[in-house]
This record gives C-alpha cells, sequence and structure tokens, in this order.
C-alpha cells in the first residue's frame, strides 16, 4: 500500500518564486504524513496563460532552475510536477529555443528517468482551440516523433517508482492528453499498452460551466476502456489572457479502472488530498472522504474569480454605478458576497430621464447590501457639455460649419459622463476601481456605449446573457438568504433611460426581447459550429427555430410577418458582426464561465457583417412570398 | 514563351462575394489580353485574418462555392488562387470539419490535379507565432501525411500545364512555406527535386518593416540553391485581428534561378503584372518595366493603412485633438495626408496649464493644414467634477468618509474630459471618428490615461517609439514639401502638460528620456528572444548596454549611481509588465509597422511584474558595492 498526495496548487502566473515557495512547504508538509508521492499539476511554477513571457529566455531559465530546486526539496520523497522543459540544442518551429510542456519526476535532487530513459514526459496533445494557444509555445511529442523518425508510442513510457520494496508503473499525461475524442492518437492508451498500474493526469484546465460534467463522462469512458484507475490533478488560482479571466476549480478527482469517479476535492476549496493505493488490486482510496460535487458551479465560479481578481490587481474597494436596473444590481450584490460593504460605494448617477421607481429601487438596493451609497444628478453637467457642443460653429478655409446634436448623441454623453467622469473620479478617490456591468446579451450587439457603461477594470458578468444574470440574481439572495436584490428589480422593464423613448412609466424600454435574442445571439457564438443568418432563416422557414435555438417564446408571436423577422435579425447580426467587434475590443476584461466568451476566446476581426448567397436567395423567396 | 498575369487582389476581409467580384474582373481582363496562366494570392476569396469565421460552416460553403464559380469563370485560362479546402470526411484536432489552407489551380469549369491526382495543394508550413494563427484553423500537410502513414515529400506534387503545346511544370507554394529557415521540411526544395520549371509563392503577407529585405535574402538564397525561377504573388489590403491592424503591401515579386529579383511591384499599388516564361531558358521576363523599390515604407504603409481603415469602418470625417506636441501633430499631418482638409476637425482644449506657446504652436499647425480649428478651454468644467467629488462625504453605517482628490487624480480628469466628453461627442456631431495619438513608448509604460488620451478609434502611431514619430513628422514635412508641422514643435520639450510639475516654461515635461527609454523597451518586446532586466543589468553591469540596446546617449551620463539606474529600470519594468499591461487591453486597435506590435501580435496576460534570482543578485551585489 503506498500514499499518494495530490496539491491542487494556487499557482499564481508568472510567480515561479512564489509558486516553488508554496510547493516547498507542501513537499515539507507531505513528507511529515509520510507521504510516497506528491504530485501538483500542469506548469505549477510558471503558471499557463501567462501570454508571451515563453519568449523570455530569463524566464526559462528560472523555470529550469526552479525545477532543480523542486528535485533538491524532494528529501525521500518523489514529487511529480508540470513544469517546462528546454531542450537547448534544439529549436522550435518559431526558430526559438525547442520548449516542452513537461511533466517531471523527482526525488533527492535527482529527476527520474521514466523508462525510455527521458527525464520528462512530452505532453502529446497540444490544444490550440478557444482560449488555448500551446502550439504556439511548445513542440508536441508527436513534432519530436517526426522529427526522430520514431513513433510516438517508442516515446511515450511510463515511469516506474520503487516504494518501500513495491514497485510501481505509472503513466503520466498532461491535461488535454486525456481529452482525446478527436486526436489520432491517445496517450492514456498508449501508455496502458505499457503495463502500468494508474495514471496520473496534471492539469491546467480552466473552469467552464458544464465542463466537468463533459470529463467525466470522456474520463470515465476511456478509464473503463483501458481498466486502469487515475489521479486527476488539476490547480486552482485566477489566470488571464488579457481579455479573459479563467477560474481553475481544483476538483482533484479519483477514478476506479471502471472509470467511477471515487472521490472528488470541493470546487476552488480543499488545498490536499491523500490517497492510499493498493498496487496489486488497482483499488485507489480517499483517506478522507471527497464527495462528488453536486450543484451549481456559476456562483462558486464568479465569487472565486472576484476574489482572485481583486486580490491579484492589489484592489480591496470597488465603485459600482447602480441603476436600480438588474445588471449593476446582480453586480452589486456579487461584489458584496466578496467584500465587506464599506468596502463599496454605490452610486446612482441620475438625470431627468431616471424614473422614481429605479431611483427608489437603487437605493434600496444600497440599504439592503448596508453599502455606502450616494447619489449624484449629473443633468448639469450633460447640460452643459451639450450647450459646449451643440450649435458650435467649425470655421474652415471654405465655410462655416455648424454642429448638431442628435438625442442619440446626448444618450452616449450621458452614459460617458456616468463612468469615466463620476465613476473613473470616484474610484481613484475611494482607492479602488470602478465595474463594468454589462452582460453579454448586449456585449454581442454593442448595445452600451464605449468609455461610458462599456468601462471598467472588470466586467464580471459579461459572459452571462441577459437570462442567466437574473438567474444570478435568484441566485444571490438566497446566497444571502435574503432578499437583497428587491424583487421589483427582477420585474421592473429592463431599460438605459437614456432618453423620453425608454421611459419604463410608459413602458418603454430596451429594444431587445431577451427571452428570444439571449438564445438567437447564443447560436452565433457558443456552439462549436456557429450558427449565422443562412441557418436562423432555413430554421425559420422550416418551423423549427425554437426548438433549434432553446428559445421558450414562440417566433410568430413576436414577429408578425416574414419581413418583420428579417429585418430584426439583420439589424441585430449587422450589429453583432460589425460596429459591437470595435466595442468589445476596447472593452474591458470578463470573468469567463461560458464555453465562448468573448475576448481571446472567440477572436474576432473587425469586418464587415457578411450574409451567404443561399441566406439571400432564401430571403428573397420568403419576401416574395409576403 | 507562355504569359503569366498576377493580380495583387486588395482582398476585402469576410467579403466573398465582391472578392469574387473583382476576380470575375480579373480573369476577363486577362483573357483579353491572351494570357494563359493568371495568379491571385493566398486565401483570396475569404481574406486571412478573419478571426474564428472559419467555424461557421456557412462561410466555408460559401467560400467553396465562389470556388467553384471561379472555376467556371476561367475559359480558357488556367486561373491559380488560394481558398480554404474542405474535406468533410474528415475532421480538424478540434474536432470541427477538416479544413486546409490550399492552392487550386482551375481551367474551363475544372479543378486541374496535381501529379499526385490531388485537386488542391496543401499549406505544408503553418505559422503560429507573432499574430499568425493558422494551426488554429488549418490542418498541415505535414499532419495529414502523418496520419496516412505518408511522407510530405509523396504527397507535395507539382502541378503540369499544358499550353498551346507546351508543358510547364509548376510547383505551387503558399506563404510561410518559401519561409523555411527553421523548418524541418522545404516545400521549394521538395518541389524543385520533382522536376519544375518555376515555383509560385501565393501569399497573404502582412507588412513589417524590414520584412521584404528579410524576404529578399531568404528566397533568393533558396532559389539560388535550388537553381529555379519563382513568381511571389502577395495580396493588397487591410485586415486586423481587433486589436492590430496590418496592412499588405502587395509587391509581387519574379526571382530568376539564380535568386536575382527581376521585377517587384510598387508598394501599396499596381494591382496587375504581366510575365512572359520562355520554359525551356527558365526565362522570366516582366512586360513592363517593375523596378525594385529603394526607399522609406513607413509613410507608404501608414497612409495606406489609414485609407483603407477608414474606408473599411466608412468613417471620412476625423476629429483630431492638438495639443501643440509632436505626437498630435503627426497625427493630423498623417490624417491631413490621406483626407481633405476639410473632413479634419482639429481641437486645442487647454486647462490654465496649457502654455501660450503650445496653444500657439497647435493654433499654426491648424493653420498649415488648413484644416477646420476650435479651441474648447475645459478648466470650469475641470473645476466643477473636482469640486464635485473632492470632499465629497461617503455615509456608511458605521462612519462618514470624506474622498480627496490628489494632484495626479486632477491629471487624469483632464485627460478623460478632453477625450470622452469633448472629442467623442465632437466626432459624434461632426460625423466621424476621433484619434488616439499614442506613441509605442507611452504605451509600453502606461504613460497616458485609459478613457482619456488612450482612447479613440485607431492609434495610427502606436507602433512607432517616440524616436520614429519624429522622424516621421520630418518625413511627413518633405512629403507636404512644406514645413506642415512647425520646427518648434521637433524642439518643444515633450510634456503633457496636466499640472504645475509638467510646466514646460520652467523646463518641465515627461518623466521619460526617450534616447534611452525608446531602446530599453524596444529590448523588452521586439528582439525574437525578450530582454528582461536579467539581461540588462548584466549588460549595464559589463558596460556593454549602449551598445547591445543600441542606444545613442550614454548611460552614465544619464545615472550617476547604479543605484540611480536600478532605481529607474524598475520602475518602468513595472509599470510595463505590470499596469500597462491593463490600460493596453482596453486600449484602441493600432496600425501595425513593426515586427512586434501590441495587442495580438505580442499577447499579453495581467500578471505582476518578476525579477529572476540572477537579477536580484546581481542587483544586491551592485548595491551592495556602491
Amino acid at each position: 500500500m503506498i500514499r499518494i498526495s495530490t496539491v491542487q496548487l494556487s499557482v499564481i502566473p508568472g510567480n515561479i518564486r512564489a509558486n516553488f515557495e508554496q510547493m516547498e512547504r507542501e513537499i515539507q508538509n507531505a513528507r511529515k504524513q509520510n507521504t510516497d508521492i506528491l504530485i501538483f499539476p500542469e506548469l505549477c511554477l510558471s503558471g499557463y496563460m501567462i501570454g508571451d513571457l515563453w519568449e523570455q529566455n530569463a524566464f526559462l531559465r528560472e523555470c529550469e532552475r526552479y525545477g532543480q530546486k523542486i528535485a533538491d526539496a524532494a528529501e525521500n520523497i518523489i514529487v511529480i510536477f508540470g513544469n517546462i522543459a528546454v531542450d537547448p540544442k534544439k529549436k522550435n518551429n518559431d526558430g526559438r529555443v525547442r520548449k516542452y510542456n513537461a511533466a517531471f519526476a523527482a526525488c533527492n535532487g535527482q529527476f527520474l528517468k521514466n523508462d525510455r530513459g527521458l527525464s520528462y514526459t512530452i505532453k502529446t496533445l497540444l490544444p490550440d482551440y478557444r482560449q488555448f494557444d500551446d502550439k504556439r509555445h511548445f513542440t508536441s511529442l508527436p513534432e519530436l516523433a517526426a522529427e526522430e523518425n520514431q513513433s510516438v508510442s517508442s516515446l511515450l513510457a511510463p515511469f516506474t517508482f520503487t516504494i518501500r520494496q513495491e514497485t510501481l508503473r505509472a503513466g503520466i499525461v498532461l491535461c488535454e492528453d486525456s481529452w482525446d475524442e478527436n486526436a489520432r492518437l491517445s496517450p492514456m492508451e498508449i501508455l496502458s499498452e505499457k503495463n502500468i498500474d494508474i495514471l496520473f493526469n496534471l492539469s491546467a484546465s480552466p473552469f467552464t460551466l458544464e465542463k466537468n460534467d463533459k470529463r467525466h463522462r470522456l474520463f470515465s469512458a476511456s478509464l473503463s476502456r483501458l481498466g486502469c484507475p487515475m489521479l486527476y490533478i488539476n490547480r486552482r488560482g485566477l489566470e488571464n489572457n488579457g481579455k479573459d479571466c479563467y477560474t481553475y476549480d481544483g476538483m482533484t478527482a479519483a477514478y476506479d479502472p471502471k472509470g467511477t469517479l471515487l472521490a472528488e476535492a470541493v470546487p476552488y476549496q480543499a488545498e490536499r488530498s491523500c490517497f492510499s493505493f493498493d498496487i496489486a488490486a488497482k483499488k485507489l482510496t480517499a483517506e478522507k472522504e471527497m464527495k462528488p460535487f453536486r450543484g451549481d458551479m456559476l456562483l462558486p465560479a464568479l465569487r472565486y474569480g472576484l476574489k482572485e481578481f481583486l486580490s491579484a490587481i492589489h484592489a480591496g474597494r470597488v465603485v459600482i454605478g447602480i441603476s436600480g436596473g438588474i445588471d449593476s444590481a446582480v453586480n452589486a450584490a456579487l461584489y458584496r458576497s466578496v467584500l465587506p460593504a464599506e468596502n463599496l460605494l454605490l452610486v446612482n448617477t441620475p438625470t431627468r430621464f431616471n424614473s422614481e421607481t429605479t431611483k427608489n429601487l437603487a437605493r434600496r438596493l444600497a440599504e439592503n447590501l448596508e453599502a455606502p451609497f450616494v447619489e449624484l444628478p449629473i443633468d448639469s453637467f450633460i447640460n452643459e457639455t451639450v450647450s459646449q457642443i451643440d450649435d458650435l460653429q467649425i470655421p474652415s478655409s471654405s465655410d462655416m460649419k455648424t454642429l448638431h446634436l442628435t438625442g442619440f448623441m446626448k444618450e452616449n454623453i450621458q452614459a460617458r459622463d456616468r463612468s469615466t467622469r463620476i465613476l473613473a473620479t470616484l474610484s481613484s478617490a475611494f482607492g479602488g476601481i470602478f465595474t463594468c456591468n454589462a452582460n453579454k446579451t448586449e456585449l454581442t450587439v454593442g448595445y452600451g456605449t464605449l468609455y461610458g457603461d462599456l468601462s471598467g477594470a472588470l466586467a464580471a458578468t459579461a459572459d452571462l446573457w441577459k437570462h442567466q444574470i437574473y438567474a444570478l440574481g435568484r441566485t444571490l439572495n438566497r446566497y444571502f438568504d435574503k432578499n437583497m436584490i428587491p424583487d421589483e428589480i427582477f420585474t421592473v422593464r429592463p431599460s438605459a433611460e437614456l432618453s423620453e423613448n425608454q421611459d419604463i412609466t410608459k413602458g418603454l424600454g430596451d429594444p431587445l426581447i431577451y427571452e428570444y435574442h439571449d438564445f438567437l445571439f447564443r447560436s452565433f457564438i457558443e456552439p462549436w459550429n456557429r450558427i449565422t443568418p443562412e441557418e436562423i432563416l432555413t430554421w425559420y422557414s422550416e418551423n423549427c427555430l425554437e426548438e433549434k435555438l432553446g428559445t421558450p417564446v414562440s417566433i410568430k408571436s413576436i414577429f408578425k410577418t416574414h419581413h418583420d423577422f428579417i429585418t430584426d435579425l439583420e439589424k441585430w447580426w449587422n450589429l453583432f458582426a460589425g460596429f459591437a467587434v470595435a466595442k468589445r475590443i476596447q472593452a474591458p476584461p470578463l470573468l469567463a464561465v461560458s464555453r465562448r466568451p468573448y475576448g481571446y476566446d472567440l477572436r474576432e476581426s473587425q469586418i464587415a457583417p457578411y450574409y451567404t448567397d443561399t441566406y439571400i436567395h432564401l430571403k428573397n423567396s420568403l419576401l416574395s412570398n409576403g
């Protein structure tokens, strides 16, 4: 019986020294507990999403140096960990030094060799979809194999560890290596053909809603087929690639040879886990009970991400503009769930277009949250700006032009004034940041003002569709066990309240029909094969659009004619694929939770919207048939 | 003797229909001129930098459909063009449908087959460094070969064309295929071993300063070794990946079998070129003289990029805030070089901190450019905002806080007021955009205000170091053959003029010593192996820093002690690697000209700055030795 411990380290991206110090403490701690093997996650010294820092040779040398320090610290214990492996004799395809995303096993100052005599395992499958860029920096095992005219299976070998007279043959893989459904090669299969006792998967697997369910399905199927138990060690922490901030949920898991999930760490918690392993029986047992997690991950992910983000940028105080609407209310409650009330400053900045209803709701929300609150009317500033610019005479060589401000321009003046004059100034004086309260629906079509409500240090809820914002609001009220967000905020008509045309007292508000547009917009970006107007119009004409989109409303109840439907579709597609991209380029970073957040995950160019011939023919045919 | 024409198409990204229409006209035109072979560039129907549009199956189908329409249009002429090739029977590694970046040859409605019987050539080398993401979307020829257990050289075959009783064996490659210096495989070498008469390289090669020189060196060396002539057909146009806008310079080129550059199209111009080719003699001749280009590419690239960007977003009018300093002056002159004077609106927005000197210079600049000009003082707004926020009482449950605005906070209020209140409002009323006048030096350390001078639709000069801004100013004055930018703007002390501490009349200004910091900062990002404080301090201690950085000034004349040097280095490194990243995430798109623009080319994460052990030891040793 051997004892295996895992540490789902909260890796600090780019901070090799701090990560080493955490690991060193964990090694000492594990040794005290008579651990035989201690396992850390993928790239746990350097971090994973660190942009192009891999191009700094000083950074690579530091990774190597600290890798050796881990080996030195591994006195009388086998430490398995992910680190970059550099081969100075070879080059990557980009001409830079050869780098592998690798797993090492070390003991008493030495790196242990695998059955092929190599002192590390190279990641075989390198993801480069979604937010991943592994191939940009790392050479894969198949590339090395091709270069050396060898097969992958000849290079991919298990490690044999001798522990108190027992022999353990472990197959070590890295993250994507086990997500092999579309790959030509299965690293787990190759290893399991080499008489191994157990698989260790060292991961840096960013959280996405429903991803863990998929992992369990996928891993269970593979493991039951291979008849091999597995320990999956994932990291914790927060990383970003600029635009998108990803949490790592940890959730270290043990699977038996039938693929059954035996044990699972609590998401975002539980630093260490201990397992005993009966080699002969291939029996893996968690030393303390680790019940597989059941429940909604959204709020835990957002709260963890928020805490980690604020801590990483050393921001303890937050200014939030609250309008009395749902988006800002959910943001306020969400921040309140991770910060003391006095670290928040809630601000309502009304003009004559803001109703008493929403102003009162903003006030009540602040009272419920017990947070500092100020009301700063901005009418006079808007009026002064308007009078400074409207009717301004522009002299030029040939004539004199007079500028005019339309109602729409005045709406944008309000939005910019709120954020970049009031909130930005307040947040600097308050000693913190201000938030962007945008949701994914708005962000999709650019229903927001650049340098206005689309500004802030973080857009915590910008990866959530409007209906998910409402659901999160309910979840937050349950979390607080109190209606922090007043019920009326859930029922008031969503409106920007920037003009007479958005007067909620007259039933006027946002131009979006969220029950439909949420689902339409989702189809533009979230499916693996993205949907365009061509498919939408085809489904519409085949009367299966509701089913295909999963919208709860009847399309016919919204649009009376084909013309209405098509006008609406093109209006939003033009914005989504057009001007909204320009806005997203300058939008704040967001907390990623979906399978396709905007930013670095869904990569976009500023180009003109396009309609295929098939779409145009179908449209013409529908319109000519009335 | 056969006649080969090339079209360096100005491809419109994502607009398949419009690109087809251009190509159809070119085919008709070439047929009239008795062209035997007409060659278009890489991915000329779809565009190249189109983000993740490759995930839309409707878009892929449209590319295929229009590919067939090209074949249909190719009556009695061989048309060679780049297009996506989709193999619906196979999958990419990401599970999506198999896609190749491919080259097709078509005639009379048919796709011609190469010597292996394949109807297209697959790109062998897929770049994924800098701004490139080919592997994200396309499967390479080596991957296909591995999958089919074949060698790359067995799959990579020339096309044999029969033209008026003559036989032409052409090796067709795509862009990176000829940039093989770091690759294990040389597609050109493989093809030239197969008895070919000529190589065609179809490219979508984004412009970078000095890249064409490198191409000539690299291609010449390869071709002379292989003894093969080549036609290089590159596209024109502008594309972006959100943050970075790249021009394509065209510059179609002919090389003889000795690798000599015979002919070259004028950058950014010259739609068509015609060549006659004597197959037996391997002699390629341009029908009209095409003298290789000699000269500075910077201004042509920026002017072309600017024109294309404005036209792509349908913006004909531009508002530019001019301070009397060099950055805004250069931007104003640059925009003036592509727009009529009346389409510009120049704005000076002084406060009491702006000197008469710079206010007068702004006025003189506007006069020289003959552009509409307004002066809108903003002092009263700043004062009102300050009085609204400074000393504001924040009630909270426990106590009452009072906010205070520091001088630094007031500086940022000015910057934000200028851009997001004045310029944003003016530009909407003027019917256009406003510009971001940032330079690369400022952007490196975040010396600029978010939602202030770091806002705008485009940062045209943000890929230029400060010394390049000055040089560009001189070039612009030469371009206009007149000192549009007054001489004093080149000599006035650079200053933000946001406080008493930046009073140029007292010799106060920017904290940057551009003659040194430009070169220091460049080393952080532009070298292929990026430099960090570890190397900088090592070079400093070895007295070779000036030489290594290429700075024209003596380090010792700037910093009297090691302590001063190190304090300065760490101050800027902390900003570069720290808060400036947060600013860059929300900065406007820029016109890319360097080998490493910020944005999608240099990919960055918001993480804390790091110093290696080696740096820290060296620092301690220097400081302890005084």
